[in-house]
């Protein structure tokens, strides 16, 4: 791999490029894409230069560059979570119509949930979350039911902290969690109210693809109003329903 | 720019391995990556090492590569369409309830029309477009309303052909084509009766933002049973709907 005289291959620049983009940062001018990369400003210019000219990056009219067509093109088409969102969507789809507000549907990447896909009502009830996002493990339903059935070597490190306290009644204290861990195991469900803001309950069930492992967790957020409950039958039979397409002889696509 | 000896860029290897992945390779080995990105198998094991090592790649059990989970994240996260994206949802969502089969967003990119969402019901019609893939413009309902309101150059040089027949009834003749295209500028929508197969219907209407600018486009596929005239009113609405909201002083997303 080609190296500039810092020692750093050309490839990890462009990646601390993409890197500087987010959620709140959908676009940026060159110089602040330098200061967050740590690049100079020379540098960094040349290979937004290049990589607008491949569609990866692109330049607005007043010259902030962001995301292009082409790398969102080739990261969804051929996306590792394609196959698990075409089987979740129609499931996800026949349960947003009965419960409304928010369904989601999220795998664990790197000790956080990543939301791969989400259905929302117009005017649904608050969701911190955000599609292409992620949130801590520990304080949401989806994080929780990912955690409870994860490798045990991960469970222990979240239980080491920190767990960051979103409201009064996030599981923030290590013997709570492992306690809330054990139940989300043996009843098949996380019942989170208001972990994460004091407007919200979500609950959350595992999907399991081949050999019963669970692979990605689903989800459904309404307001904090005690209704949560009544919308668990609906989203268990769901998660039968994706884990089922997940397992079919016929179902080929990874997780 | 660092440069191999054959003048070729590091950036442009990359950018030809992640082109060798589409809808119908997800995945693929060293080996075949090579062939496809035209390089050594030496380099592009390396580079392929390199991006696994950065989650921008990832290694099946069976050393079989494919778009890592972190290319994904980064490209959906600021994605150049998820502000158009999440205008258009909650009226996708109200569509697809009325309708069934398919409802699809899709803008104009690269002469062809590019799908960016997508809903679907178990059990609906034969749908030969993908979430991510592209169609042609002369062939698609998408693609003919966003020809009809494309830039004038883009217009003749598609006319120019050529113009693939899909079925007996995909409008492939210049003249057939230049009259298609006054009407949806007329009407207000394109109604394709099997011109992409001879199971479906797709009608579709402009979706528009600043300026009246046309953006991008919705469309609804259905049996080819008569039935796709009676969803003309609720996409034309649902249209409505998410020009208002792209043209509202609050949004800022580009489309």
């Amino acid at each position: 791999m080609a190296r500039s005289t810092s020692g750093e291959s050309v490839l990890e620049r462009v990646v601390r490029i993409f890197e500087a983009f987010d959620t709140e940062t959908p676009s940026i001018t060159v110089t602040e894409l330098a200061r967050r990369a740590g690049l100079p400003p020379a540098t960094a210019s040349r290979l937004v230069g290049e990589l607008v000219g491949y569609g990866w990056l692109r330049r607005d009219a007043d010259r902030r560059v962001r995301i292009g067509v082409r790398m969102w093109e080739l990261a969804v088409r051929a996306s590792p979570t394609l196959g698990l969102r075409e089987a979740a969507m129609p499931y996800m789809e026949d349960l947003h119509a009965v419960v409304g507000h928010h369904v989601q549907l999220g795998v664990l990447h790197h000790r956080e949930v990543l939301y791969v896909d989400r259905l929302s009502a117009p005017g649904a009830v608050r969701n911190v979350s955000r599609f292409g996002g992620r949130m801590p493990l520990h304080a949401t339903s989806l994080g929780l039911v990912l955690l409870a059935h994860g490798p045990i070597e991960l469970q222990e490190s979240i239980l080491a902290g920190p767990l960051r306290a979103f409201t009064e009644r996030t599981p923030s204290d290590p013997r709570t969690l492992r306690v809330l861990l054990g139940e989300i195991r043996h009843t098949g469900y996380a019942y989170c109210d208001g972990f994460i803001d004091d407007l919200s309950t979500a609950v959350a069930a595992p999907l399991r693809g081949r050999g019963d492992h669970v692979v990605a967790a689903l989800s459904v957020i309404v307001p904090r109003d005690g209704s949560a409950r009544s919308t668990l039958p609906a989203l268990l039979a769901a998660a039968r329903g994706i884990s089922r397409t997940l397992q079919s002889p016929g179902f080929t696509a990874t997780g």
